[in-house]
């Protein structure tokens, strides 16, 4: 039995006139399209045209959610208490999973985006309201984040598919976290280093952290970035060496 | 085989600290609650609050949907085109569905808003695309609105219920049109004049214009305004004349 | 040489059709208006009326400024970096101007609202960032806030006025901070207390903390609640009772 | 006496993390720039950023007005009331200047974007109510805008100086109004052609219009386009070629 994994890329990021990143390249090579739902960024007409397009070429649709923050793209924390945070994230489910029947589709799974990626991950709190909305909006739905987050545990515990993601070109710690964006080295830039990483990480569940030694894991979906120039190639390379190397791409979801 | 009508109101019209009308008195007398969905008003907190409570009293729950305009309440109107305001009312619609999931119930119909509620009576495309997205939706939906629209007309065209409107407290033109709200006496605030107005337009379906003649305006609801003082309690006394009157009042959908 | 008092309330909080706090009846109460500048609330209909009525009763206008954070009223703390905060200070402050120019006066001083006021009490780079924009903008205007606030400490140390203000309906920490709401008895509702307060603060420059202890505030400026219903009454009640104890109460610019 | 002539281009045109046209590389070409304000686009950190490097640089800052519509990018009529509107370019117009002030110079002139440009042509009740919130603001301040509009005249009538600007990359009609962007033509891609046009409109103050016949413009200023592709490269073409022809370029401001 084949290792398979997930590739899985932010999309639909952009806002009115505003675009960022390359929808359409990356929708050729993710198995996974975490669609922004309007909060941090992503308008009606985008999500519209991401979940079209998405549902076009199988690509599995899961809601991006994050702080309601255009103007710091989700990136600044929000003190946001935890019943109004699963409020939040109901509506922006609710949101895409229209644009998702719209094209004949159904959401498949959350995955949620910067300052509360972060928060979910460690705030207990906050995870369990975020996934008392999700499972009762449906059971069915998967949730991807962070290996030993609050919000994975939160996630499995109620019954929903909790899914861990890595990160080719995101240096980790010992410990198994990643290393801060501001510390020098946290981001990989090397194409040959990034695709050697995401085999790694498909192939044994393990990478090589920055103090040297091997972390687990155990990765079912590897995050590919989007926002920066050369992603889509980027993603195409990894996806090409995960295929070379017997790994069979496709989605959790 | 009694004669029965609808109330509806809008409700959940408040935003963050911001209140306005009284929803929990209003839900103890409609049978239709025209819930916000964040786009003229309504926050993801309050969806959630109003939808619990309609949901736990029987009230059926439509999407309030509007021009996407906080600071105009959705009172002017937005050169969207066509297809953005599809995909503007799909993203509402889908929001107040997961609330509606929350609280063990789904939208049962789509009732547009202000200036958008205006524009869909008259602007045929914009119609067409609203109710294109509605049916893709869920062709089990309701569509509320006012007689005669072009709205109600492609609903009725996409097989969708089509449920025509009447309003106790506004003047009526003598072709069944409302006397614009900026025309004296285009709003009645007497309570027994509109009560009155509200069985008429229950038993027989017509009202009396401000020509003097007769109108039909065969109403399937009855629209109680929810923004005013005393609003609660027009509401209650129109409910008790319907009764007295042998009206069954009761959701159409 | 009589002992004066200013008293300041929050005034222009509504946002398009939501209103909040009684803004005529409060302006012929205090002598500062601090003014919502549109993040938190307030919008240019509303700042533009509101300035308009403070100049013609000549009030002094302060700007109140707080994060871009409407659905949360500013009362959420935000990981906003000092720069951009400081940014965000200089937009709110510049907006409120143009309305004070408008109506033939300028901006006189700036109070944060919400989580920014507690921010910039504890954060001392982002007290320092903000007193820098405000400096810049008009090396005359006042900063007023909390009694020992970095906030206060850093616009006295760029040379601009640094103005103490106490609070007669909240309850003191024996050290002179506020008891948190949160706590029972963080917040004083009865009126002859709450008077008796406010004379002592203007008079002695201290209050009974809640250990029972009397900690000194020396404020220059009383801040009255205006979001209660009866904050109008209690504030009137306030300014009746200095006023007889021979306080003088005029604006601190 | 040498032909002066100014040339203008939309800045700061991003938010958050959303980019829009090269500020930096346009900043070294136009005279004078039109920055955003946060209604269409622009937040408080590019607003800082590119009043800074204008103002180092010696370029007019004027303020590019816009309705409050960032999903829409101010494209989208809104039928903003005329009292309404002033308010809310009053604010735009203040928060600007505070960036100028930070940057030690001052908002020279306005200049209304997108929908409210066209609007401000033709509706005279809203330009008349611009006018004069802009002229109360600052009596100094120049406006910017269409030949022939009702801005321009009502500016003129205000005793604002009221500064015509020729398209060098737009196709006129007969009558010296715009070929609508939807006309096949409306936009003219050939840098050679945009270049002549530009020279002719700057030294002839003429251009050919779509029919072959000469139309007078008789610009003080070129808008040059910032959001395409090459727009740089185009803006310095222009520019020299004005040199070239003996053109003094200078802001009018």
């Amino acid at each position: 039995m084949p290792v398979t994994i997930d590739l899985n890329a932010d999309l639909g990021e952009g806002f009115g006139a505003w675009q960022l990143g390359d929808d359409d390249a990356l929708l050729a090579v993710v198995t996974s399209a975490n669609v922004a739902c309007g909060f941090h960024a992503g308008d009606p007409a985008i999500m519209a045209r991401v979940c079209q397009l998405a549902a076009s070429r199988g690509v599995a649709i899961g809601a991006q959610v994050g702080y309601r923050d255009l103007v710091g793209f989700g990136r600044r924390d929000i003190a946001v208490p935890a019943a109004e945070l699963a409020a939040d994230v109901a509506y922006q489910l609710g949101a895409l999973d229209a644009f998702c029947r719209l094209a004949g589709t159904r959401v498949r799974y959350v995955k949620p985006h910067g300052a509360l990626y972060h928060r979910l991950a460690v705030d207990n709190a906050a995870a369990a309201a975020v996934v008392a909305a999700v499972a009762r909006f449906d059971p069915a739905l998967a949730v991807l984040g962070l290996p030993g987050s609050r919000l994975l545990d939160r996630a499995a515990e109620a019954g929903l598919a909790a899914i861990p993601e890595g990160f080719a070109d995101r240096a980790y710690l010992g410990g198994g976290g990643l290393v801060p964006r501001d510390v020098p080295g946290a981001v990989i830039d090397d194409e040959a280093t990034v695709v050697a990483r995401a085999v790694q990480l498909a192939t044994s569940g393990t990478v090589v952290a920055i103090d040297g030694g091997e972390v687990g894991v155990a990765p079912q979906s590897l995050c590919l970035h989007s926002d920066t120039p050369g992603a889509a190639r980027l993603a195409r390379a990894v996806r090409a060496a995960l295929t070379d190397a017997g790994v069979a791409v496709q989605a959790f979801a």
